[in-house]
């Protein structure tokens, strides 16, 4: 079995994985799929450098098969399908309701090892049993999926509603996915024109706001009324300036995007429409039980979001391609 | 009776009342006090000249005695003292949750004939009955305390929270004053030294955040834990900077202040901390029901607000004294 070590200056070196037996309350897992995502790139940039360690093992995206277990399991066992929700809460207040986010949560394959390793050794609070049915390079999109469930949780999205989506990047395109599957009516709002298409394929209302109105598309779309929920999901100046202009009276905005400055924002619009706007930051259990649930229900498009499956030893191109971005949803890495 | 008369170009003429009797669902009010609102001033600077109408008899907050009633009218009568709620939603849809903000409803002293005149005719709907006990300069005040009601209301601000309050004029120490009614631990963050102190003198912990460190401040304040609800009642980019240095995890922000521009605002806070956001404006029929109910308790320190009372036909004085603002807080006009 083998391993991804990130060694720093965008570097990857494939070495020897060394399993950890399971302690009381651990799992091992011998890990089948891997994903790459945007945090993992931001490290691979080096950009995380002083919170992550040398040799870092990135991973938080996987699917897998239980290997041991540790004393005191015994939700799961070894054979099984299982996920990780990658939040290690073990030095939280258990009575805190947000420890999701809490300052004391480690986030595994950042701040702890991940699981680009063939063995990964995780508390045991973390497995999430995937049904047998579930193909296990679908597990590896249920993290990436629980986060567009917490999302669109958080939206309060009801069915009939409409919501329009600000980037079609992995996540725009699951919160996308699942606000369609929420009942909602969902327009994507996407620059590159390669995701538009990409967006098109899988039924979506996809629109490129370079070369349509947007916010007369939107306004057209709801009789004038204005979207109920807008999904920030570009961190972008742009989507800062474009969240405000098309929800409703007392419409909602959350911020899924990443901002690595202050944007400009309307607030004038806040005050006016009585708007209302959230952060969402990855997930609560519900959020995992759901993205399973959907998942499993097989009516989302995830082997269509998997663009390539590549063997970890090829882990530096494939970070590299995902570098490049342009034509490529989700890169899984096979771990074993 | 007299009327005040916005002419342009920051002229007040006075001139005769021209009474209007009531028709079917209207109400003729002898008006008693009303206040000067930042609204007014901003249209005695001419920045409303192109929603006003000339001369534009100004005034949305009073307090009165009813002088006569249309047909139809039977929830008050002649020599009741009243308030009214300046919203005429008369062309908004019934069953519109949100016509308080409704695309066509009409501020009354704006979009059309206010308050600043001896009699005026509103509609039935607007009017609120006041306590006997309430002293008539006190219900001149029920109308920004309402705004502060709606405020606080929509911060879902609970007995015990903590809560900061972006800016101590008029409408900032409203929302202080109900905030601390309402069981909250409140700070008070205000730039002039005079309204530092004048905030004190209410009991208000009130600090100038060019002299003390807000942020070290409340962190202090709530054992490092920040605050529930932020206030933002400043509409300045000092306000959209510092609202989000301030919340705990989870924590609200209430957008009150008018933001001419859009201001730089850190959404990664929202993101990393999932921070809600909401916007203001008005109030709503319970607003006004619990602001009528608040004053009249008599723990609210009512009179202390009010910096003067003149009479209407130093209506263009008053204006200007309100003008320079710098130890005022309101300042009402007598007019009968």
């Amino acid at each position: 079995m083998k391993a991804a070590y990130y060694e720093g200056n965008r570097t990857i070196r494939i070495g020897a994985c060394v399993p950890q037996d399971p302690k009381p309350d651990e799992v091992q897992i011998q890990v089948s799929h891997a994903g790459i995502c945007g945090t993992d790139l931001h490290i691979f940039h080096g950009a995380m450098d002083a919170r992550v360690s040398f040799p870092q093992v990135m991973g938080h995206e996987m699917s897998g098969t239980v290997e041991a277990v540790g004393e005191g399991v015994d939700h799961v066992r070894a054979g099984d399908p299982v996920t990780v929700m990658p939040l290690d809460t073990t030095l939280c207040d258990p009575a805190d309701p947000y420890k999701h986010i809490g300052q004391h949560m480690k986030f595994m394959g950042i701040d702890t090892p991940g699981a680009f390793q063939g063995y990964w050794t995780v508390p045991g609070f973390t497995v999430h049993k995937l049904p047998g049915s579930l193909p296990l390079q679908h597990g590896a999109l249920l993290e990436p999926l629980a986060v567009a469930c917490h999302d669109v949780r958080l939206a309060e999205l009801m069915a009939g509603e409409q919501a329009v989506v600000l980037g079609g990047g992995p996540i725009g395109l699951l919160v996308a996915l699942v606000a369609r599957e929420t009942g909602a009516t969902v327009t994507l709002s996407e620059i590159s024109p390669y995701r538009v298409d990409f967006a098109k394929t899988l039924g979506l209302d996809a629109i490129n706001p370079n070369e349509t109105d947007l916010q007369a598309y939107v306004e057209d779309k709801t009789a004038g009324q204005g979207a109920d929920v807008v999904f920030e999901v570009t961190g972008s100046p742009a989507g800062a300036a474009t969240m405000t202009t098309l929800p409703r009276i007392r419409g909602r905005i959350v911020v899924v995007g990443i901002a690595p400055n202050p944007h400009p924002v309307d607030l004038f619009q806040f005050f006016w429409k009585e708007l209302v706007m959230r952060g969402a930051r990855v997930y609560q259990e519900e959020d995992f039980t759901r993205a399973i649930e959907l998942a499993d229900e097989g009516k989302l498009p995830l082997d269509a979001l998997i663009t390539e499956i590549r063997p970890v030893d090829e882990a530096q191109a494939a970070f590299e391609r995902a570098d490049r971005g342009a034509e490529v949803m989700k890169i899984l890495l096979q771990l074993s």
